[in-house]
């Protein structure tokens, strides 16, 4: 472990070395990539599939569900940017980007917030 | 936009207040984000799903599929930050972690490397 | 239209002559047609993302939605059929064995009925 | 096992006597239900994830895998027939509707069978 906090792309730069002492980049197209991130990120749906909204948000009370929780965010976040490295997209640059087109797209309200999320 | 590259906690920021300014929290449990999440990565699965391994690797050189790539990208990134804020998860953290228990749980090799990955 | 009601072989047959005419089977392997099944199980989660469990019973009181809901339904059905014809998979059988195994393993309850789904 | 192959609306009564004799239709909720068979065709997509296309091809050739197969594609099938169910939707009239458009949307060609798949 760091002393510091891990950064994303220091992260990043650890998955790809990860993957290039494993050999295992011709498995990492893109297409690869993105069908594993949507079968991690339905594992995390497979936790809270049966739960009534107020059980779903107290689920962090259990600690094995928490840890299972956590691993799955996880694998969603090394596949996303894994998906990144291989296709040179920028994830943080992505999201600041989407944001300021959800701010034009959805008009912060003085008070029609009810409209559904985007 | 700020001058600096935006980090990650300040996008979460960003997206907190956002849904926050919505009035959007109460459709923000975190059953419904992780339905979302896993939605969002199906549009990129989508983008990918008729492409062979060679054309998905060249994804990113016609502007349109770039431009939808980074967007669905960022409605990942965008989600797994909110379900991570309602949980009260640290997703670098987990990630680190993770990574961690895989350097366990998959050796470097000394010319192993052709395992399938994790 | 014919004048009984379709069947389930009759449709996929209808489905491989479609696919046929417009030469798709190149597209058609088993990894393009599971992402695509994926994708469309999406679209349907969509549709519910976001409502309350109550709101979720009482989708198809809205005519445009229960169209969309219906459609999603088919688009499902249509690429799990395509599936089991390049596999060589009996959908019927294989559901039938699987309840046939489901009762062995979830013993119909004398009162212990309050059970996880599997 | 009846003598007779089983046909979908049998299957479907099957799996409702099922949920019922366990007390699992208050989990059974249109929103729960499409959130498991999007998890259940993860679990498809899951095997064939780092198969090379002509890979794909061969899975039912390992017993193993085939089985495997088998049983996922019977999950989602089961999860589908209990929406339906749960909807009041017919899942094989859904399907016969869909062609007939998708009939109108991409006519068969003369020539012209190079499209993408829809």
């Amino acid at each position: 472990m760091t002393d510091h906090p891990p950064d994303l792309a220091a992260l990043q730069r650890r998955l790809a070395e990860f993957a290039a002492a494993r050999n295992w980049q011709p498995y990492h197209t893109p297409k690869n990539l993105v069908a594993a991130l949507s079968v991690e990120a339905s594992e995390l749906v497979e936790i809270f599939q049966w739960l009534t909204p107020e059980q779903s948000e107290r689920v962090m009370a259990d600690p094995g569900t928490a840890h299972r929780v956590r691993d799955e965010v996880a694998d969603v976040l090394a596949y996303l940017l894994q998906l990144c490295e291989v296709l040179g997209v920028d994830p943080l640059a992505a999201l600041a980007a989407k944001i300021e087109r959800n701010e034009l797209r959805f008009p912060a309200p003085g008070g029609r917030g009810d409209a559904t999320p985007g």
